[in-house]
């Protein structure tokens, strides 16, 4: 039960806290161009901090060519060197996506056949 | 030019690195429930780190009753004690908002009279 299962792909990006915004934010850019949804994991404050940044750069790359997006935080319980640690996973979708998803919802259940 | 602007009503939460992220998933769920966007806003990794786990954890509040929320980053230059700082704001919607807005647009791109 995945809020991305509508779009064809995911591409994974793990973030850290040394990783650079603006490049993680062409990336994201670059997938959401091409309908590939967007998964970010970081683990830690600092690396959490660098994929909101990273999102929100990105923003600035797609508004322009009339994509805007939106971005869905949960908690992941992933295992680093043989430890358990929580990660934080960003799913980022075009607004438009969520919107899709929605509609095809709401015209399935309203439609009526016209002849 | 806001995305929240079709509510009613915007509630400013400011969150730090010492905010208890359940309390303010708890504040998120209850002003999303009255139908009211929220705007988050954090200075610094850490507070950022606990805007995040708040709204991942107000997710699994409102979930249950049928919301499932979006939300989007953006860069915001506040002033604290004289000082220039780069904030991060999180405004918070339902998803249900998000496609409405769409919806709406669709539907009025689309309409044709039907006599």
């Amino acid at each position: 039960m995945t809020h991305v299962q509508h779009t064809g792909e995911i591409g994974c990006l793990k973030v850290s806290s040394k990783s650079p915004p603006a490049s993680v934010a062409g990336a994201i850019a670059g997938m959401i161009k091409d309908s590939v949804a967007v998964d970010i994991q970081a683990v830690g404050a600092g690396a959490v901090n660098q994929a909101v940044k990273a999102i929100a750069i990105s923003r600035g790359f797609l508004s322009p060519i009339g994509i805007e997006i939106v971005c869905v935080p949960s908690f992941a319980d992933i295992v680093i060197d043989g430890e358990f640690r929580t990660a934080i996973r960003f799913a980022v979708e075009p607004r438009d996506a969520a919107a899709a998803a929605q509609v095809s919802a709401g015209a399935a259940a309203q439609e009526t056949p016209v002849e």
